[in-house]
This record gives structure tokens, C-alpha cells and sequence, in this order.
């Protein structure tokens, strides 16, 4: 059987930009484009050129893409003047792109009051951009604003609408539902009345939004219908509650039924491979925590609970499971605090380089020992360095290194010389290093910028400031990324802090410690980091 | 026309509570139960007694509500023994919850390798379970779990398992997509087939999970189909990609059509209009960063783009919202147009006892500095007692009590006399009362256990063991409750520490500090509590 294209539309970097808060670099679009290209993406549309100096600069240094049609944003030409003089739609035309695609109306109330123009003259809009564009031999895509909106006010007019973008030889019509607020079943009826009037479906577009959380659903409603082109972003980045989430949409449509067998995409086996790390991409873009429950790529989305489930998962993951995680670049994750948890325990160890026999009793008692003090607070699952350090040491395979006698922490805010208020930490930690007692004090202040950093970074400092021979080792360890958790409340509350450590060498690692004491939680998870550098760079033991 | 009823069934409690990460504590179900009653929610399953101590600390200190029908969640009973002799389903029932939900098996495949019993004993096992219910007057309810990949497989049994539950007077039987992997179209066409078998479409709920992102959708397609039970979570929390979320489902039922016209359900408009905070006291109690762009209740929800949209808006905001903000108690953001925002602020001004005249300058000036504050990380809607003070000072109405010269605090980890590894903190606090300057010193611990509480403690308790005249007021007053969260990452971390106290007459009241530094953010946080019941208990200003 012959499989139907489906074309997928991306407008991260256009529809998703208009998001509070979204401010990419030119250097942050050409990333994200080449990442969405190389998903296998039909269409990355890039901005609207010539409405801020970022769209206009990616346009000017326009990546060059391998597999994705490069579309630029704009608006149907203003009534009163020929589309080849409305220097707005100069501007989108100028930049070049192969494919080039233009908002209008179609709601009728939206024509007359918000653009105030007549209905004749809109559809004259509509008509004369489009054809302006296929007459430069551009691909012509005509965004139809509201058109949910339109359909239901006033469904001659709103039809009349994408007619004349069709007859002026729009490659695609697209329907928007902009302000989020139709339902899926409604999104289905209505695509299947567009095409019943003559529109084809596989010249239909859709584009939702997600302010009833079915922006995915209603996109998918419209492919039922016969739409073939479907608009969305990763994530789901967009204004108010965003666009359609393409992350969701492309396993559900590469993955699912009816959809796996019946439709053709540009979207590899290869390109979902790359899936999670794309949705990564726009977080690390963003500075934007990732979601841990997105669906697909999300940390969690592949996590079973302990017990039944988990053994079920290991006998049989599509038990569990409605999709493997890895063909979409994710990974499962199996409790290991659970009895069907030994063989998953012995395989994370190994990967971190200790190696068990299968069977040995150890095994058991490293299970136990992750759950007791999960129970307590740690988060072994977020610290994987932790965990190796507690395995070890569960195992009597930990090395000495240093031992920690003492630390005092200093937190002073009072008036400085000049009158203004100011906070300073100092951290003094007493070490014994190959028999050695070395003593190293540090302040908490930037060195750029003279500012307090806090107890943390100067307990951090004090510690990594003379280790003896080990000191070469910590030279190009940083602290990265720091977060606190109050696990209980009130006055019995015990504070987890999660630690994320980088070095030169790009290796990045995840430390956690747990005290009613927020000071000395940080410092258990410092020392941690410190000791598994010094066993992952192989530094000598104590003694060697 | 009569309106259909529609039941809404919360699994916050429950279900959510798999989720990883979180870990209520009693209190905190009390609270939520109270919240999802207060919404007019009918019923709000509690979790599973027996199962954990929490869980059966609930329901032994059951709240009383008003509307909602509390829900005690089990399993069928196991096979090999009665349904009175099963000391699992014994727990359940004797938690003497008037409704219990209990799940059971319902794909031939699960029977048999998961349970590994025969598929006539499962067959009784939920016949006899439910039965047992009922004969103890109780409300019974079955959870089909893998329904839909169980008839699916084998449409036949997994209907007589309905039709088993449905026979021994169950009210409800629960469709399960426990996996989440059916899309909306599928759930919808198996809905009206188990319909059509003869299970009652008002006997029939739905319980969708969110993994391909169409949890909300697939609840929606099943009410299309006839069921009318509609299971979910607050926020969407649950384990994975989360439960079907009822933050969501709850306005779109209620608010956009067919669905308006047609149901009546639990939620009155009044119970609406508290679904933002219910949503909000979700996040306040897992210690999360509320979600900006959930629908209807994110801050972005009705966030609207500068430019014609506002404008528009302005004139008429159906024109771009499709629900209005304020009837499921959110509000409308327009960039650069905060008329809407002075009479807010005034109303909320006014019920902390500040009374401010309309048009009054410093309206905008205290816009404009809870603005300033929160893009540096200062966070007023959850800490209403600082944004008072902020106010306050704004107004110049900030009473002066005390002055802090300065404080500090010393955290020391060491060997004690017995050679234990020990933590203690100490704070010494500098204040100018009346002219008086009084030094006041405090160590971290408990008077109880003798253990390290750590320096936010120590800093308090040495700032409220004497303020002089002000000492009386501050007798009754406690922290309760303290979240850490960092901002940034890396080394330019901002810490927010908000705080919540109280007192002997049940006052709660919240406040926030931020620094780089995580003792002094936890110092502004203590200090503003302590004016905040200056304020509120009337003390005399100084010089009075």
C-alpha cells in the first residue's frame, strides 16, 4: 500500500518566539534550525523579516539546510496599494526564502472592524499577495487567522477566503485556530467541511494552540479529516499556553495507529532517534529547566514505579509500556530500590566501571542501603555520582583520599567601611591529606565582581584549595548548578541539596547530601563531587 | 431542556501521589481534600489504606466534606481466599469510606502472566470484591485497569469483566488507559462499544493517563461517547507524563459548548472561580514553580502580545479569548496598560487594611516595584505579608520598630567530646530598639532532641529573643514551613526562601527574602515576619 505524505511545519523560531520571556539570538535560531532539519522537519519557518533586526540578521545568514524548505513570515498586503508596492511585504519577499508564508483574515467581524476594510477588498488582499508570491516562484502558504472563529460566524465568507488563496496558487491553506479555543471535535468537523467545499486536503494546513490543552488532539483531529500538513513547535513553545507540541506529535504520528501505516513523513526512524535531544536543545537555549513529565522525551515519561510494574517491565516492557523509549532518544527507568532491581543495579554498575559477580550478596545490601536513605532524603536517581560513591563504599571499594576533620562557616552581614550594608561568608576547612593536617580558609566573594556568593561557594572553595597531591586533579572542576529541596516542613525539616559539578574534560556529574542543616547538606554533596573526580581520573590512593 | 449529570472524580490524592517526587504528608492531603470539596468536585479518593502510613494516617484523621464523596482506593481481592478474608481488601474497607474504588484486571494477558490466575477465578475475584462492597452499604466502583489494550486483545473478556462488576452493583465501572497509550478517536469508538454491550453510559467513567499529550482529548471523546464519569488530577499530576488533567477538564466542561449546555455537574460558577488557587496550593505544597502556560489557571494564560491584540482586546476581549480570565479566578495580563492592575492592587490593598484612593500616583509605583522586585526573584503572590510591607514602604506607611545593625552566623562541623562527628550553628543578632541597642545570641538546637536545626533556626531564634517592648508579641509566633528554591544556575545563583509562620490565635502569614547568599535571603525572609505581626498585632511605633 502506497503511504500518504504528511508534511510537518515547524514555527519554533517564528510563532514560538512571540512567547513572554523568549528572546533568541540569531546564533540561537541557525542551532535550532539545523537541529529541526536534521530531525527531518519539512518546514522551518524562520521569523518575520523585517519585523525586529534578530529576524532580519537569520534571514541574512540563513543556515543552509539539507532536508527542510526555509519559509519566511508575513503579513497579506494592506489594502490601498498594489502587493508589489507595500514595502512590509517587500521586506518577507526580500529575504529570499524558497518558501514564503502570509497571514490574513477570514473572520468577517475581524475584517470589517479590526482591519476596517471592506470584505472584497480582503479577499483582493488575500488573492493579489498570493499570486504576487507564486509570480517570484515562491511556495506560497496563505495563514488563515481565526478561521475556526470565521467558519462559525460567517462559513461562506470564511470559505471565500481560502478559495482565493487556493485559485491565486497557494501550495497549502492553513487553518488557525489563533486563539486556542475550539475543541477537537469541532477542529475535525470543520477541516471535513473545508474539504467537502473544495479545498483539497492535501493542500490543508493546521495550526492549533493549547489553551484547552488539546492542541496535539486537535491537530490530530484535522489529519483524520484529511488535513496533510500539521504546524506546531518543540515543546509546545508558544504565547499564552502555547502552539501544538511537534515533541508529542511526531512519535504519535511516526509511532501510532492509523497514522504509522498510513503516512509518509519527513521524519526518519533516524531523525525520532534525535527527538529527545532536540527538545533538549530549546531547554538549554532557553535556560529553561526540562519538563520531567513531557510526553516521549520527558525524564519521567519512561519511568515505572517499583514493584509488579517494574518486574513486569523487565520480563515484558510493552507490558507497561505503549512505545519504546529509545526510538525516541529516551531512556527507561526502573526503580532500583525493588527486588527485580539486581540485574538493573549490577548493569549501572558496570557502566560506571564496578564490576559485581551476579549473585554476590552485596547487591541486596547496596538495594537496601539506596532505600534507606532515600527514605531519609537522598535522591540517588538524580545523583548518579553519589550512588557509585555509595556502591563502593557498600562494597568496601571506596579509596581514601582525605579525611575531613572540621569546617566553620562564617556568615557576617553588617555595614562596611563606606556605610552600606553587606554580607560576607568565610569558610575555614581542616583536612588530613597522606598523614598531612592542612588547614585552607576562603571568602565567598566573586573574584570579577567582588559580589557574595554565599556559604556554599566558600565551602566549596576552601575545600578545593589545597588537597596536596590531589589538588591537580580538582583544577578544572566547577561547581555548575546547585538546587535545595526542603523535604519535610516546619521545625523537623531536612534540607536535600542536588549539586551538578563540570570539568574541563566536559564531564558533567550529579551529587546530592542530606541535613537538617543546609550548610552541611551542601558540603556532603561537595566532598562527594570531589571524591568521585578523584576516583574517575584515577588519582592514587592514600598510601600508593 | 434538563441538563445530564456529570460526575468529576479526583486522584490527586491517589494516583498523583505515585508520581516521583512526591511525598505528602497528612496535612497536606487534608488541605487538598478541603480544596478539591471546595470546588464542588464529587469525589476525592484519598489514597490506599493500608498500603503506607500516610495513607492510612489519612483517612484515620478523615476531613469532614461538604460536597465531595471521600473514596478509599484497594485491589480486588486475590484468588484462594474470600473477599472477608482478605486482609489487604480488610484495610481498605475498614478505612469506612461510604465510596471504594478497587482495580482489577480486565486484559486476558495481565490475567494470566501478571496475576497468573485463570481468567474465570479474576472473573470472581471481581464479582466477589464487588459484591462484598456493597453488602456493607458501600459505594462501589471498579477499575478497569489496561482496559482499552485489554479489549483490544480480547474484546470479549474483557467486557464479561465489566459486565462482572456491573452485575454485583457497582455504580461505577472506570475505564483505565493505564499506559496512556490510546489516542482520543480510539477511546471514543471502544466507549461506545462497551456502551452498546450494555454498560450504561451513567454508570460508566473515564481515567486517561497523558502520555502521548491527549489525556484531557481522550476524556473528552469518552463523555462524547457517553461515559460520565470523569477521573483526573489537579494540575495533571501523576506518574509518568501525568493523569488526565482535571485543571483543564473542569473549565472546558463547564464553560465551552456542547458540554455547557448540556452537563450539570459538582462545580458551581462559584466553585470555578477557586481554581486557580486550588491549582496553586498544589504547586505551593510539591514546593513547585507554578506552570505559566497551563491553560486557564498560568500566569500566561491570558497573557496577550502588545500591539493590535491588546488593543483589540481592550475593545472587546472576546475578540482573542475564548474563556474569560476571571471566571475560573485568573487574570488578564495586557503589556503596558495596567488600568486593570491599579484596581486589583487596590482591592488587595484594601483587604490587608491599607487604604489607598483611586488614581493615587503611588498605585503605579507600587506596580512598578512588585515588577522591579519579581524579575530580580522576589515572589508576592505567595508571599502576601512581604508584598504588604512593600507596599507599605511604597505608601511611606511602614512603621519603624526596630532596627538590624547586624547579624552572624557560624556553622561548624567537628568532633565532639564523645568523638562524634557533630553540626552546630550559632547566631548572634545586633538590633537598635528605642534607642537601645540589644545583643542577642542563639544556638541551633532543638530544646527537645539537642539536635542542629541549622542556621535559619539559629538566626530567628536569636532575632525574637529580645526586642525589648516588642518581645510580648512575638511569644506566640513560629516558623512553620520554609522553601528554598535557586533562580539561576551556575554561579550566578539567586536563592528565594519564603517562609511561612504563625501564631497562638491561627494567624498564617507568608514572606519572602532573596540573595545570593541562602542565610541572608532566609534573614529578609524571618525579619519581614516579624514586622508583618508588629504591624498586624498593632504594636506602638517606636517613639509611641
Amino acid at each position: 500500500m502506497t503511504r500518504e505524505r504528511l508534511y510537518l511545519f515547524d514555527t519554533t523560531l517564528r510563532d514560538g518566539q512571540q512567547t513572554h520571556g523568549v528572546d533568541f539570538r540569531t546564533a540561537d535560531k541557525q542551532r535550532l534550525a539545523a537541529a529541526l532539519d536534521g530531525l527531518g522537519i519539512d518546514y522551518v519557518e524562520g521569523g518575520w523579516p523585517g519585523a525586529n533586526p534578530t529576524d532580519s540578521e537569520f534571514f541574512a545568514q540563513a543556515p543552509a539546510l539539507g532536508h527542510a524548505t526555509l519559509t519566511a513570515f508575513g503579513m497579506t498586503k494592506r489594502a490601498g496599494r498594489s502587493a508589489e508596492n507595500d514595502d512590509v511585504l517587500a521586506a518577507v519577499t526580500n529575504a529570499g526564502t524558497p518558501a514564503v508564508c502570509l497571514v490574513g483574515k477570514t473572520h468577517d467581524f475581524h475584517v470589517t472592524t479590526a482591519l476596517g476594510v471592506s470584505l472584497e477588498e480582503n479577499l483582493a488582499n488575500i488573492r493579489e499577495s498570493v499570486a504576487h508570491l507564486t509570480a517570484l516562484g515562491r511556495e506560497a502558504l496563505f495563514d488563515a487567522e481565526h478561521f475556526f472563529d470565521g467558519y462559525k460566524a460567517n462559513p461562506g465568507y470564511a470559505l471565500q477566503c481560502l478559495a482565493a488563496a487556493r485559485d491565486a496558487g497557494a501550495r497549502w491553506v492553513v487553518l488557525c485556530d489563533t486563539n486556542g479555543g475550539t475543541l477537537p471535535a469541532e477542529i475535525g468537523a470543520i477541516t471535513r467541511a473545508v474539504i467537502a467545499a473544495g479545498i483539497p486536503g492535501d493542500r490543508l494546513g493546521i495550526h492549533t494552540h493549547n489553551d484547552t490543552e488539546n492542541a496535539v488532539a486537535g491537530a490530530l483531529a484535522a489529519v483524520d479529516a484529511g488535513a496533510r500538513q500539521v504546524q506546531g513547535t518543540l515543546n509546545g513553545l508558544g504565547e499564552r499556553c502555547g502552539n501544538a507540541n511537534l515533541t508529542s506529535l511526531i512519535p504519535t504520528l511516526l509511532l501510532k495507529e492509523p497514522y504509522a501505516s498510513r503516512f509518509e513523513t519527513g521524519v526518519t526512524r533516524e531523525g525520532l532517534g534525535r527527538l529527545r535531544a532536540a527538545s533538549r536543545l530549546l531547554d538549554e537555549i532557553l535556560n529553561r529547566v526540562p519538563n520531567r513529565h513531557a510526553p516521549y522525551v520527558g525524564a519521567s515519561a519512561f519511568a515505572h514505579k517499583a514493584g509488579l510494574h517494574a518486574s513486569a517491565i523487565l520480563k515484558d516492557p510493552t507490558t507497561y509500556e505503549h512505545v519504546a523509549p529509545e526510538v525516541v532518544g529516551n531512556e527507561r527507568i526502573i526503580p532500583m530500590s525493588n527486588q527485580a532491581g539486581q540485574s538493573n543495579l549490577r548493569r549501572r554498575l558496570a557502566e560506571a566501571g564496578i564490576a559485581v559477580e551476579k549473585g554476590d550478596p552485596a547487591l541486596a545490601r547496596i538495594l537496601e542501603e539506596v532505600k534507606a536513605r532515600e527514605e531519609a532524603g537522598f535522591a540517588y536517581d538524580s545523583a548518579r555520582a553519589s550512588f557509585e560513591l555509595l556502591a563502593r563504599a557498600t562494597l568496601g571499594r571506596l579509596p581514601r583520599f582525605f579525611d575531613v576533620e572540621r569546617y566553620r562557616v562564617v556568615i557576617e552581614r553588617r555595614r562596611n567601611a563606606s556605610g552600606e550594608m553587606v554580607t560576607l561568608s568565610e569558610a575555614v576547612v581542616v583536612v588530613h591529606v597522606e598523614g598531612e593536617k592542612v588547614m585552607s580558609v576562603s571568602d565567598s566573594l566573586d573574584p570579577a565582581t567582588h559580589e557574595d556568593q554565599g556559604p556554599v561557594n566558600a565551602l566549596s572553595a576552601a575545600l578545593t584549595k589545597d588537597l596536596g597531591r590531589y589538588q591537580a586533579y580538582l583544577e578544572d572542576m566547577r561547581l555548575v548548578d546547585f538546587k535545595v529541596r526542603i523535604i519535610n516542613s516546619g521545625t523537623e525539616a531536612i534540607t536535600r541539596v542536588l549539586l551538578d559539578s563540570e570539568d574541563g574534560r566536559g564531564q558533567r556529574w550529579s551529587t546530592v547530601g542530606v541535613s537538617a542543616n543546609i550548610v552541611d547538606a551542601s558540603f556532603q554533596a561537595v566532598a562527594d563531587a570531589v571524591l568521585w573526580k578523584l576516583i574517575r581520573d584515577g588519582a592514587p590512593k592514600a598510601g600508593e
